[in-house]
Order: structure tokens, then sequence, then C-alpha cells
């Protein structure tokens, strides 16, 4: 087992906004305008789609949000909102979000320099067509002071079931806040972890370095996701039968079912994972299990089936496809 | 769907005892005298094999009794207690037990009447060798008073999940009392009726015939079970999705799990019955659900494995042994 195993998802954010320019530009045709700017700047970086808030259906844009690609807060910004995303969906642009420019990454596992140097060049291009807000003394200025100096975010979603169960999460994320850095549920603040799921990121972004706050990032989730693989070892080493018992249940029920919903799903998709992480249950990738967990949600399914279907039509059509997902990856 | 699908078993059941012998032997001598005059007078009938319960292991003697073959009565009387059995096991004729003799015949399905007919013949051959207690009054002359008469007891064993989830099963209760008859769990009085499990049976030996029991059993039997078959399809109906998938689940459970208690499964094997009842699942022979409870029951459990195991053992023997046998004979 590598330690990375614990780590699901590594995501860097900038936020920028515009030299002479208000964070929130109301003005139509000035927003439009910056928006073909970012566009024209990114030519060089990658190749991107562009889509306007107001082009999208609701039901679009609330599978892109369960995509990451986009934030409540860009669809709230309806009239002017846009976004850049490109071939792989790993980078998104937000234009008019909470800042006028929100660059961010998503790469597979603990990946969070290689996702900040791939949003650094395309932040370089950026620069170069549209003059960032900048203060010699304070950094990138930003709407909200919480992301005052870098405008870098950086987190990791980990999965960490042993370190749960056994109660030691506590600990952990008591002194992962005395190093400064915040842990959060998948869905953002406050919600609560759903099925073991831990979002680590850095609180402060003032007063310290972009590769300052990377090795932060980078050596906490190394640490933890460590110390979840020694106690997954003793912990479910002393509840051996039962846990086996729950991990073959949970693949059970999962391929044996008419109706399943998210948070049913959720729960039981840990239990699957967990199941994959102590070898008691064999797939051919295991990587394939987060990408069923996505497409799981909500919206992504209805989109998928082709229309917007019903919470029990939902669930209906999540057991379906779950059940043919989960045994074509089975070994 | 025909009607006899929810009567699993039917049982008959012929009280003797010895004229100019009380109703319990304790010589010894002269118990095992009895024993070997009832071998000799079965010689006629079928081919029967004998067992003293001096002779039995304690595991065996409790598989036994979860076969039916023997009762906790008979075992009690370790002494002197002894039991023949037929070669597919429909017969039993314990010796020693609550009367000097007691005649059994189980068969699969709502067959009283021709488990009767086959108990019938043996009976007569015992009455040659071994002149009978009875009165011309009273007829067949029993150790407790409510055998006295016929000293036959009919039943069947009927699975009825509609009738008890919809409640109707109260009023049934009520309206097969009134017939005077009895309603029981699986294991005897007293014990609760365990995945939806009942059995019926006649409640009165004397001033009656034994083709009047045979009858009013069978008849009550047919309409029980047409009864349950009606509400079948308008109850599930209307919970189609919700009863799909808890009979999927359950099928998932039984083939996916490390762990097994004997209750959970017999509650899970209820789902899985209805499952086939209902065209939910398809097996490829039904009847073999049946053969399955059966032999995951605690010590038949054990006597398949070769050994005593502990209680844990049991559930994970009863967890792979009832995975194999179902997916084995899933369509």
């Amino acid at each position: 087992m590598t330690p990375n195993n614990n780590v699901i998802l590594s995501r860097v954010r900038l936020a920028r906004n515009l030299k002479d320019h208000p964070f929130y530009i109301q003005n139509k045709e000035k927003a439009r305008e910056i928006v073909k700017k970012v566009n024209t700047a990114l030519v060089k970086a990658d190749t991107f789609n562009l889509y306007y808030m107001s082009n999208l259906s609701p039901l679009k844009l609330e599978e892109m949000k369960e995509r990451y690609l986009i934030s409540q807060n860009l669809i709230e910004n309806y009239e002017n909102g846009a976004v850049l995303i490109n071939q792989d969906e790993s980078v998104s642009i937000m234009v008019h979000e909470e800042d006028v420019i929100r660059e961010q990454c998503f790469l597979r596992g603990l990946r969070i320099k290689e996702a900040y140097e791939k949003l650094d060049k395309i932040d370089d291009e950026l620069s170069k067509k549209l003059p960032f807000a900048y203060d010699e003394r304070l950094g990138y200025l930003t709407a909200c002071p919480t992301n005052l100096g870098t405008g870098l975010r950086a987190s990791v979603m980990m999965f960490l079931p042993a370190l749960t169960e056994s109660g030691k999460i506590r600990s952990v994320i008591k002194r992962v806040k005395e190093l400064g850095l915040t842990v959060r549920g998948v869905y953002g603040e406050g919600s609560k972890a759903e099925g073991y799921m831990y979002q680590i990121s850095n609180e402060v972004t003032l007063g310290i370095t972009e590769s300052d706050i990377i090795e932060t990032i980078t050596e906490t989730a190394k640490e933890i996701a460590e110390l979840e693989r020694r106690v997954q070892e003793t912990f479910y080493q002393k509840r051996r039968l039962e846990t086996l018992d729950r991990c073959k249940r949970a693949y059970g029920i999962l391929t044996n079912s008419a109706l399943l919903s998210y948070s049913e799903f959720l729960e039981l998709m840990a239990s699957v994972k967990l199941g994959a992480n102590l070898g008691f249950l064999k797939f051919k990738n295991v990587e394939a299990l987060d990408d069923i967990i996505i497409n799981a949600r909500p919206m992504i399914l209805c989109s998928e089936y082709g229309k917007e279907l019903s919470p029990v039509e939902r669930d209906v059509y999540r057991a379906e496809v779950v059940n043919i997902k989960l045994q074509k990856i089975k070994e």
C-alpha cells in the first residue's frame, strides 16, 4: 500500500482580481469583455471550452457543480458568470465568482505540487493579458481578506476510515489545526465528513509563500495517510471477521439493490473502499471506485440518464448503474 | 402459482401405547424388548434404520432433532428411547417418547392425506405385532388426554409473508382457532413465528374421525394459501419497488457475507422466498430454498462440517455454505 492510497484528490485554487477594477463587476458588457480576455489569454496555456452560466440549464449547472467544475457562488452570478474548462476537466477557470478570476486544478492522488505548477503556468499567461490587482506589501488583493496574499488555497481530500472509527481522528484534527490548516467535510465548510472523507486545506494565505503552503499540505497529508495505514493494520486486525463481513455485505447490497439513496450509497461505498484497502475485496482498478462515487451524484446521474429524474427514479437508476459498474471492475 | 406454494411441509403423527403396558416403561429390558418388536414389525412396511438414543452423540441427537426425526422428549429418555427412520427420512417411529410409540410422517407440500395413508399402513403392521391400548368408547389411549381418541395430530407448515406483513394474519388465526385448530411457530408451542412460518394443526383428537381431521387441515391450508396468494398480489403490488429492493438485498447479503447468524439467515431467507414467490428472484428449483433453510440449522451445519463448531465458527461456515448453495440454484 502506498501512502497516497488514502489521498483521493488534490486541489489547488488561485484567487485573482484585476488592477483598476472592482472585485465585483456588475456591468454586463464590461463583465463579458473580461471573460473574452480570459478566453484569449488561455489559448496559449491549454485547450479550454467556455461556458456562460446563463446558457446552461439548471440540470447542467448542478451537474458541473457536482463535478467541482463550478461553485454555487458562480451559479448565483447567473448574469455574468462564466467558466473555462480544459479537455480532461482537471482545470477550470471561473470568471466573476467571489473574485473576478478563480483558477482551480484538481488531480487524483497526492499531487498538490503538480496541480500548483499546472495552475502557475496558466496564471502567468493570464497575468500577461490581464494585469492583476497586486500590492507590494499585501500580495494579491482578494474580495475576502482571508484570501489576501498568495490567493492560494491548496487542499487534499482524504479517505480515513480507521482514524474515524478508532476515534483517533479527533487528535489528528486538533494537530492539523495547530499547523494552521482547516479540516472539512467533502462539500465544503460545515458539512459533516461523509463516508470517512476529509478535506484538509490551508487557512493562511498571507505572510507565507506558495511553496510553504504546498509543502505543509503535502507533508501533512503524507503523515496522516501513514497514520491511517498503521491504524488500519491494528484496528481492523482486531476486528477482522466483522470488518470482512461488513465490507462483503456492502458489496453485496450495492450489487443487489433496486433502490439506492445517495447517502446510503456513500456509506456502503466507504465500506467497499475499506474492503479494497484491506485486501478483502479485489478490484481490477481501485481508482474506478472513486469514479463510481462521483458519477453516482444526483445531477451527474440525471445527466448520464439524459433527463432530470425524480428522487425515487434517481435511486432506482443509481442502483442499476452502480450494480453494473461495480461488477465490471470486480476481480 | 399453485395454492400449495405456501405450504412447505405436511406432518402427520400417531400416538400409540401398548395393551397391558403402562405409557411409560422404565424397565430397561422390557423397554428394549418393545423396541425390538417394533423393529421386527416394521420390516414388512419399509426399510427402517434403528437408532438408540444412548448410542448417539449429543451433536447427532441435536442434528436429528433439527431434522424433526426425533423430539426433545425422546432425547430426554436417553436410557430407553429409540427411533426407527426410513430411507428417505420421511417416516420416523419414536419408541418410548411421551407415548410408547409415536409414528410420524413428513412430506413436502400439502400432502396430509398421503402422509396419513403412508403412516396408516405402518400402523397396521405395528398393531399386528403389538396390540395397542384401545378403548371402545375413548379410542386409542394416550399418556396425555389431549391425544386421546384418534391419537392423530396433523399439521401443515405454511409460509405466510403477505398475511403477516399486512396484519391480516390476526383474523386468519382467529378463524383457524374457531375451527378447533391451533396455530404455532415452527419449533413448537409458544415459539414465535420465525420468518413468516406458521404451523397449523388439529387441537381435537377425540370424538372425530381421522378423515375429518385430515380434511379440515387440508381445506384450511388450501384456503389460507389462496388468501395469502391474493393478499400477496395486492399488498406487494402497492409496494413493488420497496419489496423488489428488499428481496434483492436479502439475496445480496446472503451471497456476500462472512458471518451469518441463524436468526438473521431465517429473516433474509424469508425475503428471498418472498422474492421467488413474486417472481423477483429466479431460481432453478424453489424447493431447494427450503432445503437450504433446513441445512443451515446449527447442529445440521456442524454435522455437515464434521465436528461441533463454536457459535462464531458456525456463523462463518453458514455464511460460506449458504453463499455457495444459493448461487448454485440461482437462474
